[in-house]
């Protein structure tokens, strides 16, 4: 079963106390594909310029990533160009140029409507809504976000939630979108717009999945390094959708495991620049990284003890 | 088997966004004792002034605590005023008056000497070394610490990392003793200067075991309300040490099972002033909590899928 990911399909700048990679690929379309292509066909949808390298991609349609639905427009690709802090913790944006994705209106072609899942990588809401007014009765809709929308496109990001079934967002965000300080009592406001699942990001401390009556903690994978951490969100939400195109039945058991391959390929993405972890990587080691957050968290007691 | 405790049996004065509490009984002693009498039997070390409400501790010898190896010296209590931020996040200290406990030098009474399970709460690292060199032999030794002794007794706190066997601190504190950012390159850090076990507790976002091989990450518990986190820290220890002196063997799984009560015990802790909640906590609800931890972290995976 292929996901379908409307998102930026970007040239990224990047400057980390390890170095600096300069017009690498990035965007949250490629991030997600190349988490989610470990798992099954990616069906992309976004807009390039005429600069774009697709030849670097090339990878990933080798594994099933199929970028039919990425048009190429005149002009230059959609450019970031940031710098992090020495921690990691912090990241300065030096430079944004829209470019051709300041005019991006993503239609979906016609062989990719009838997706199951769908993902809505981080744009203007009023465009997410449009690509959900072109899917047919996907059996399950994420959406990511930003401050910047949540603050400028308040209206449209509402309504969208009251149509998504799971959103992902970090923990500045799902403050800044409820005005609740404690966790909890975001998760709970998002999810009176109407999602069912909201998913918190709390990047090195981990994530929580809150569902309707139960939530699920995934802890963040204990890295020696972090590399780069450009990507990190839209690989969880690769890995996360991803393993559910492989699941038969889209309930708590496996939302729950999308929590931990989300976790996995999330970690995996901060090790390189750029795609590159997920050049060489295979399943069978995000499985082994999932054995290992097993690992991570399991305990033994007997409730009868007491 | 009963569980030994050195620490400060103070007097606080707390604010909050949701109250104040005036002069109420706190200290690291206190909290600990109050989380570890569920499991069982608990012998106190302190010192207090005249002034000292010993009184308000009485439910806590009615559960087998004590406090017979608490002094009463001429002078004030300890004292410690502190506000908090409306998020809870950041403590300002408004006074701390050591009164009594500036002249402390603990005594083990004989009768405590043969503890099996030994908690040096936080308290000047020499003094901490003086009380190991009055027991005999114990199964486990944990101590906790703080910047104030990072900072100022630092050759002291490495010489006591090379005699105990587990180290209780807070992700800043291990940052911070160690100079490394990365909490693993941390614990490994700490655990090159002699000590097995490092718990790296990190608030909200939970607490992390790191063992001479392995890890084990205990989430924070989803707390509706923090009223004041005032002995998180130490009822967390209470919690972690009395479930192991329950336990036949110290080994990986009594630990990993430690880190989880100590848990639950840190959350009940922070929802009343003072050492409240402990009142009428019985052990069938930690248990409960405990299981409530197990829930939000298993999931269902195949390796073999792959």
């Amino acid at each position: 079963m292929s996901v379908l990911v409307v998102g930026s399909v970007a040239l990224d700048s990047v400057e980390t106390p390890f170095g600096t990679a300069d017009r690498v690929v990035g965007g949250s379309a490629n991030y997600f594909a190349a988490a989610a292509s470990l798992f099954g066909n990616v069906n992309v949808v976004g807009v390039v310029g005429e600069d774009y390298p697709m030849e670097q991609l090339s990878f990933l349609e080798g594994r099933g990533v199929d970028f039919s639905g990425v048009t190429t427009a005149p002009g230059e690709s959609f450019f970031w160009a940031g710098r992090y802090s020495y921690d990691l913790n912090n990241r300065d944006t030096l430079e944004t140029r829209l470019g051709v994705f300041a005019e991006f209106d993503p239609v979906i072609p016609e062989a990719f409507r009838d997706a199951r899942l769908v993902f809505l990588g981080n744009i203007d809401p009023t465009l997410q809504l449009r690509v959900l007014d072109q899917v047919e009765a996907p059996g399950l809709v994420a959406c990511d976000t930003m401050n910047f929308w949540i603050e400028g496109r308040r209206h449209q990001l509402l309504e969208l939630l009251g149509r998504v079934d799971v959103v992902l967002l970090n923990d500045a965000e799902a403050r800044q979108l409820s005005g609740e300080h404690n966790l909890l009592h975001a998760a709970r406001w998002i999810q009176d717009k109407g999602v069912r699942y909201v998913v918190i990001k709390k990047g090195e401390h981990g994530a929580i999945l809150y569902g309707p009556d139960w939530m699920f903690f995934a802890p963040g994978y204990p890295l020696e390094e972090v590399f780069d951490p450009t990507g990190a969100g839209d690989s969880f939400a690769g890995g996360f959708m991803g393993s559910l195109a492989g699941e038969s039945s889209l309930d708590r058991s496996a939302l729950r495991r999308a929590m931990i391959y989300g976790s996995a390929t999330g970690s995996y993405a901060v090790e390189r620049f750029s795609v590159e972890r997920f050049r060489e990587l295979t399943p069978l080691e995000v499985a082994r990284r999932v054995e290992e957050f097993r690992e991570m968290t399991t305990f033994e007691h007997e409730l009868e003890a007491f």
